[in-house]
């Protein structure tokens, strides 16, 4: 059962984004820096549209905090869309201008993207209905919530990192990648990669597909250090860990797979090679000579790394645009354009991490209880000395 | 938001497993061989241990059903662990004999499982209080209350398969498969795989994984054809199906990675040569020349067959045992061994279908609202027929 | 949030009732004969029909229980209907004999019971169909399940108790009753009245009315001793517990009415004379000098004791039958009668215990968290102790 | 299992409040006017203080309209707390001036506030942190929530109202009140009375209690019209419609008992007198010769008019403060004072009117499914056709 709810509201081209997080305790301290900061790192990254320079986004918080620190209730803040001006006509979330919403209604649906589906559920014909809240740039709220989440987790010492594997072709040497490499990778690279040695090839990829008018997409690790053993549960399908892991990181824009450690790896491999063999010395408790489960075992933490692999697919939008159809007149037609990214493989990892800190910070909330931060620690604490003594 | 919900109790060496599901409709008449047809494929595969030949197991239902007919209210239904009358002074639920628990006492936890974490988590000494319950054998009351999911679905006219794409390292041929690949399985095959061709190759490394007390995993998989557009929603992350099916594929016990449609693959691919260009006709109405996102855009169904692969690691319980500790010595000791299959990727396909085929079922009732069959049967052809018109 | 589910499958004369409590931690030893005492109240009282002599419940349990301990997973229970057998042809869950059940087909709705809405709702013909569910049957699963939730607040020393202030116009003096009260009354009387200087006067009344055909109604007072304060929450419309406490009494049968500690009576007083006033000594830190609230201010416990009064109308099965229609003809006709009880408020009480005793442990496991018995005590014990030094 | 859902933040003297509500189909055109109005009567209302002069509240859309038309995602709003300017140094989310804030703390909590038992929650040493979030400023967010609700209800011809039946001893004529009453209501009157023949006298009692600076509580009477039968279910009691209601009117600031129909009165009557019989003519269907039930059989509606009456306490802010005790010295002390009216009793009534809206939308929504207006309308009117025809 949850204990933390995250819920974002706003159009992309509206007023502005809303979030809004309950069941924090009271009394943690936001570092409103690092979470702007947090915003900035997922504006950044090579291979972003023009969109990315208005928007500088910072989060006015207008519920739940004072003087910089929780209360207890539902925290709110707000993420201006620095470009709401100009739609202001078209977007008005009372009023609009037929005929400034009429040049921008959108009647071609982008393979790979919400809008026809969206259309057809929704019973909307203008298809900017469903993708101005489809849009990716919902995920900016996320990441502020995540970064609230961030926080908490690091009271309690536990960090949450991402790094880029991929981005079309182009990735980095194989081999299991660890938190080591994630602490590596550099936030002012132009790809937040965990080796920087593919990084010219890599813009190189990314040139050519922007030439092209094409996209990318690519793979991410994202993963989690200071977890403490016995977050989530085995007993019931909806308390597993790594599957509420896998529906925050599979509901990310654009991300089509998840996988757990090793988990594409393991499934080809003997169990003899797929496990991690337990160990113990009286400094440390149990630990894993390997780390193949990613940290998770039976839904449960185990202590270990918690490591994950995304898999996110080029972006929908083309310049030229994909084969669609028009949905007046039915007759085939290319998909509509609307400024884009030629890749957000960098920035996706951030949300991600955002997306990974909320769940975490959920089930660690779950296992403490705790309505103070300092009731959390207690309880943290009394649970972490009993696992040493078991 | 959920209408339907799924809760199953019960250990495997208990007296029973009781599943319970809420918010059927009323006046859904129930196949009862076709559900005990589904438990006994999940009992069946190629590989399995000396349990399986035990168990045939049967659901009986206690409520919610008049007649083979739901009536609109909880549904509950159990069945029965045949083995637990020499298990009974193990796990009888109020009494236990102490010397005979004892003995059965569990103290060298398994890599791999919940066996070590669910110890520390929930404070146990003997770690059959943990495995009992993160036995697999809990999922054939999923399956059961899986197969009511699946009539449902079948009443609408949408029907769940799955097929084995590998085991180990015998793979079937690559290409992308589809729905047609899942039809044409042989449930009475050893592997219920998607291409027989590939079938004796596959015996000879289960046998030698057997001879060398080893254990395999493997990829399936899993669709659903006849799925309307319209299903989950892009508004809200908690709404998206690609994460709640995410969520309940990684819920299945050793799925470490999933992939929706071609999520792995695409993530090397450029946008061009990514996604599902848009095609219409008069006759069937929207279309795509392909389905490389598996019948998911956005978090919405397309109208296209859903396709999702799950990879699953090999069986964590090894006859030699792998390196573990004794929890009472802390000193190194071989994991310990109860019975145990050397694969059950078969039998994993069946509990994904039935994993998505309650999803599946929970997102069309979302959509369709409604009470009674005829009632869910008239508004579901109402949003077809509008669709038709959009 | 919540962090503790109960459902309950099975209709009145089918072969059982099955309960699934979740969220409960490992290591609650059971005392199953306090649970069956439990049972055996709720079939007790003076004005009972005759089938609470047939039915001498008790729980069964299948799920997470090992040795009469809780082991952290989903508990699962069984009650047998031991009328059963009689019904079987009629309700037979999978099997119905069509002329036996053609003959206790019901197609007059009785007023008062969810007979015409449920059969309009659902969509069904035989009124059996949605009164086998709605029957106060379904109680005795809630019953059993409060009881789980009893023994855990007994544990962390919460009391909670029930007793009848009147039945029809039969009435204990009037004046502030309270968990003293609750403490006093005899669970073997006749009525469990609060005082029983009124039995015999309330006997006559019963015998009266079930001369005369016709039923009682009444109401009790339910009581909670050794809650701590600061469980629910002011933050939000769901979180607060008085809501959740009015929701859970209100969802008992025939129940409409609920007030919270003096709630009636205060609506027509002034301020000056409506709260409880805040002392303070060191032995027992603050508490009031009066307790019209109820034990809880804005939707928190404040550490008196809880109270509240619950109102049920009369049993709306009568002897005669109430004017009504029959569902066929569209005729008046007399409403159908199904063996019923003049009158089931000291019963009544038993269940608004096992509600109460739910909602208590479920805002208890919030505040807490932990997954074991020792876990939440001693999180139990620190903020305790954190408030005694507040 | 609800679809839809209502969340506020924001504290008292914060820059602004916020709600969400999510769940509500696309297509709903939204009337500005008609829910600004329905803010203004929350700030109605004789007895109020200064407050409400300052305030005039009106709801800013930022998310999930589009030309005053809803999309079909999360829809946000925003009202202003225009008194923020001055509290800014006090109550500034990220940053507070030490010393303004210090002679804004309050140390002496409120009897029958949160105060107290949510300073020892949530660990709080000024008890503004609580009070802020637990003022009845809140339930402006709820009545703008709520007038959207009301807008869906009023497009498949539902309507909500409430009236005053009492405020302190003065009280309307006895006699059961209907939804007739509720129609006549004056709005611009001072005490939106079901029958202004008690006006003055009310008017002295509440002059005569701003005299003795004590405050007073009242009773009201909520309802709606045209509520078709069958929303909420008898079969779980989670499902049942009137425990939901209960929920939400007990979670308005100070309402501490609610009665369904005559719930109150039903307890001291016979089963004869009690209930409500049914009646059938072919133009209406099936109705009832009286309505004591309120609307409500079994946890479902009934087609009635839906009725329920709330009890409010006295406000808990006392000029001169009730006894209390300072928590820093632990002497006895008289509770802070804030600004405050004398009754807030009409107000209360449209509070309530939000709250049942929004539940009779949420159960409507989940009869219906739907995803647009014209979907939602199409099943509605499809299930009252077939009750039509039962």
């Amino acid at each position: 059962m949850p204990r933390l709810t995250l819920q974002t509201a706003g159009e992309s081209h509206g007023p502005l984004l809303t979030g809004l997080v309950t069941g924090l305790p009271a009394g943690l301290k936001i570092d409103i820096a690092a979470l702007n900061a947090d915003l900035a790192r997922r504006q950044h990254g090579y291979g972003r549209g023009g969109r990315m320079k208005i928007e500088r986004d910072e989060a006015r918080f207008t519920g739940g905090l004072r003087g910089g620190e929780t209360l207890g209730g539902p925290i709110a803040f707000e993420i201006a869309n620095r470009d709401h001006g100009v739609w202001e006509k078209v977007m008005g979330p009372l009023d609009v201008e037929p005929e400034a919403a009429a040049k921008r209604r959108l009647t071609s649906p982008r393979p790979g993207h919400a809008d026809l589906a969206g259309g057809l559920k929704y019973g909307r014909r203008d298809l900017r209905d469903i993708l101005e809240r489809a849009s990716a740039r919902e995920s900016a709220a996320r990441v502020a919530a995540g970064a609230l989440c961030r926080q908490l987790l690091l009271a309690l010492f536990v960090r949450v990192r991402s790094g880029v594997l991929s981005i079309g072709e182009v990735a980095v040497p194989e081999g299991p990648r660890g938190f080591e490499d994630l602490e590596k990778v550099d936030e002012a690279s132009p790809f937040r990669l965990v080796d920087r040695s593919v990084e010219t090839a890599m813009m190189d990829a990314v040139d050519a597909a922007a030439k092209a008018g094409d996209t990318l997409g690519g793979t991410i690790l994202v993963g989690a250090r200071g977890v403490p053993t016995g977050l989530g549960s085995h007993v019931s399908w909806e308390d597993k860990l790594d599957g509420r892991i896998a529906r925050a990181l599979m509901s990310i824009p654009s991300v089509k797979a998840v996988s757990l450690g090793e988990g594409v790896a393991n499934a080809f491999r003997r169990g003899s090679a797929a496990h991690d063999p337990i160990a113990y010395d009286a400094a440390r408790g149990f630990s894993r000579t390997s780390n193949r489960a990613g940290g998770l075992e039976g839904g449960i933490t185990d202590g270990e790394d918690l490591l994950a692999t995304i898999y996110q697919k080029p972006i929908s939008t083309l310049r030229d645009g994909l084969p669609s159809v028009d949905i007046d007149t039915k007759q085939p037609h290319r998909a509509s354009y609307e400024r884009s990214d030629v890749t957000a493989v960098p920035a996706c990892g951030v949300i991600a991490e955002a997306m990974l800190a909320f769940v975490l910070a959920d089930a660690l909330l779950e296992k403490t209880g705790g309505d103070s931060m300092e009731e959390v620690k207690r309880n943290f604490e009394g649970f972490v000395k009993a696992q040493k003594q078991y």
